[in-house]
């Protein structure tokens, strides 16, 4: 129903949630880990299924400066990109964000909180909204796609979400 | 000449003074930058050359959680990785490292600070020091190459070489 706002829950950002729509990017829940340089770091082992290659594409990597968005805030857009995944990676541990997601436009979308250094990687075609900083100017490490094709749909959605304040 | 000690003198590490090794992965020296999400953050675009294809490779994200080494610190080997790049990015603006890298191993290296959050991204094939982290527990961003074949040369020095506290 065109022109609704809805109550959009806030859930805690874990792997297995957020599985459906691509990887959380963080060394406690790794699996894979391992001794590397004589026993002098830890390798938290390959976090993110990094997709570019098609249609000729390469990972390219950059950083994304975003100013912080206030609560509530209102969700009533979404994007995906068909052609590559996406990582954020925040490149402080007091920087989070909020991540909405959802199966398909016509789904409930999904708010996930990252905390405490979570990044996340969409997979490919994921539709999400673009970036929710909150608090502070967050920089995030970006891996994405680039190459030649059009890499970004953009939908408005029937209803309009609300993230309240939490 | 064998077990002799040198004195490996701290560069500031700068785009162009590490070009010939990587890439300095940072925003503020970016050339390429623009708004993105309707003007609420910047991307500084393509900071590192990802070369991870070789050989059927691909990208492989992984957190390194480095333990803190102790100035004067002796460096008598390099590594390499001949199939792919790799890149560290600090996952904390207080993170700071010691990058050392070398033309070749007959050549002598050449020391780096990277400080205030400031990633570096080794070129393929380029000798390089493993993880030289200062202070604290640091938690960095890797991305390499993952796939078959050898992908890790090391060698031993013909001299020591001791980066002295600053």
């Amino acid at each position: 129903m065109s022109g609704s706002v809805r109550a959009l829950r806030i859930e805690s950002l874990t792997r297995a949630a957020f599985a459906p729509f691509g990887d959380v990017i963080e060394a406690d829940s790794a699996n894979d880990r391992y001794a590397v340089n004589e026993g002098t770091a830890m390798r938290f082992h390959d976090l993110a299924r990094i997709d570019a290659a098609l249609d000729n594409g390469q990972p390219v990597v950059s950083i994304f400066r975003a100013q912080p968005r206030a609560l509530p805030f209102v969700v009533g857009m979404l994007e995906r990109h068909p052609l590559g995944s996406q990582a954020f990676v925040p490149l402080d541990p007091g920087i989070s964000f909020v991540v909405v997601v959802a199966a398909d436009p016509q789904s409930p979308p999904r708010a996930f909180l990252a905390r405490r250094g979570q990044g996340i990687n969409y997979h490919r075609g994921t539709w999400h909204h673009p970036l929710i900083a909150l608090e502070i100017i967050s920089d995030f490490l970006v891996i994405d796609r680039g190459g030649e094709g059009s890499n970004c749909d953009e939908v408005v959605l029937e209803s309009n979400w609300r993230i309240e304040p939490f």
